[in-house]
């Protein structure tokens, strides 16, 4: 349970950690990191985007395994991974957000891993407001290694198993998890349909993939535009089937599939969509549920006006 | 002259900054915030965006107006703009980058603001690294005024002149700034042409505009792919024309200008290119020029695996 975790405000743990590079906690398995939200981070509500706070998370988790002294070659791949080819591959990822830091905010991201299953891994985050301590985001994910030459499924080697063992705890984040089946969705049942979808240059990483938190922004590209404006993100469930590189090209489908009309849903009630990120010709690259939430009242902050010039 | 500021690694300075939000040195003028780079921040040559540089220029601006005390109601207006309905427009930017930071790279952005003519204000940035002090970027930009209901440019009051004009210094971070006129491109001279780019949900600000560092995604979505990979950006100059929101749908524009074929270059000269970004059905949002160096051998680290999946 993550209410088990020993948390307080600690300013002198904070100025440990100037340039926000993140650190263990004491007990060596928890790792913390703190971010201001920037300018640049924030969407037409004003608040952080869910982009963003994946992004945090990514941020946290590497920087986690870094500090742990386990950084092989790659993004997160140990030293026996690498020498075996191995890379991580995130399966399956649930998020849960309570609320949307905004602009200036500072948040305290925690992370650790433990086992799922025989031959995964789960990696959990916690967001806090640095300043309350108020939960902000839980999140889960699930994680396997594939050889990156015959791009297959492996078992966790005993050497790997060695190497992050050790680091395994059995906090949850999230205690209520969302284990339902994603469903396929077709076409035909979608309410809205995004063709034509392609990677900027900008969105790939030096091996020319497209990361996994670019996927999400597909993803909502599907959404009905009533549902941004007068909803916002309170819960996510991924689950990753495949890669996409620099020139696929992609369509992406959303379903109304409850709490609201196929239009989009009323603005005073909860609506539940389920999303497909296919390439254009069939293989599926990611399914999705999503839920949001109205817009609040004490989350509508008045709009200042902030045009796109001016700075 | 950028050479005249009075620099030096200063270990105590960044203590006093844990949360990267910055802080005015010992003058008053200059304004300094430190960045880490994250992950998320770096493309495929594992080295920072220019995207993410923008970024970290606009953030330091901003909070450099905060800092000073003369945040308004708006991103970056002054109390004084904001009792009169004025917000601040770009309309020249100018950014030379000498070397690309990596992941894990500190650096140090420097921004401070002076006179441009009589109803200008010109905002110039350094960046360094902050280990060694070596200057990675400079940049200058030119901002003007503009009602925010009638959308005509406007002189600078004398109320906020008085609120401005003591922090206006006469540094200069570029000593040769590029002012030669940008031309017009048409599409019958362009290399490359992308049609039907719209702004994703999350490329909006709070006021449903797209923020001016977006524009330089798509401004590079026309740029050949070959430049993309074997070259780097070394300098651009924008000239920002119109905004853009939510609904509108643009296409942008290329034109291989000197230094290479058209075909995009060859690998071990320097290239030049002339960009457009417009509505579709006409009105230009942004001209630019782009000068790009072959990426030189230490520049290309060794490739890396770092596959789209793991983390």
């Amino acid at each position: 349970q993550w209410t088990n975790l020993d948390w307080k405000p600690r300013r002198p743990d904070m100025l440990a950690d100037p340039f926000g590079i993140g650190r263990f906690m004491q007990d060596g398995l928890i790792f913390r990191q703190h971010f201001a939200i920037r300018s640049y981070e924030i969407g037409a509500d004003r608040t952080a985007s869910i982009e963003t706070l994946m992004n945090h998370l990514q941020e946290t988790a590497l920087n986690h395994v870094r500090s742990a002294g386990l950084l092989g070659d790659g993004f997160g791949a140990t030293p026996e991974m690498s020498r075996r080819d191995l890379i991580w591959v995130v399966t399956r990822m649930q998020v849960l957000v309570d609320r949307y830091p905004a602009w200036g905010d500072i948040v305290e991201v925690e992370t650790w891993v433990g086992a799922s299953g025989k031959n995964g891994m789960r990696r959990d985050w916690l967001v806090r407001d640095s300043q309350t301590g108020e939960i902000l985001t839980r999140a889960t994910s699930v994680w396997v290694m594939m050889n990156k030459r015959t791009r297959r499924l492996s078992k966790i080697p005993e050497e790997v198993r060695g190497e992050i063992g050790p680091f395994f705890i059995e906090n949850v984040a999230i205690i209520e998890e969302d284990n339902r089946k994603l469903q396929k969705l077709h076409e035909n049942t979608a309410d809205n349909v995004r063709r034509g979808l392609t990677p900027r240059w900008s969105d790939l990483d030096v091996n020319q993939h497209v990361n996994n938190v670019k996927y999400i922004g597909w993803i909502l590209e599907s959404a009905p535009g009533s549902i941004l404006e007068s909803h916002e993100l309170s819960c996510m469930t991924l689950e990753y089937r495949r890669e996409c590189g620099k020139d696929s090209v992609l369509q992406s489908m959303t379903a109304v599939s409850g709490g609201g009309s196929a239009a989009g849903g009323s603005p005073e009630s909860s609506v539940e969509c389920d999303h497909l990120l296919q390439l254009e010709g069939g293989p599926e690259v990611v399914r999705g549920r999503t839920e949001w939430r109205p817009k609040s009242a004490n989350n509508s902050r008045s709009i200042l006006e902030m045009p796109a010039e001016s700075s």
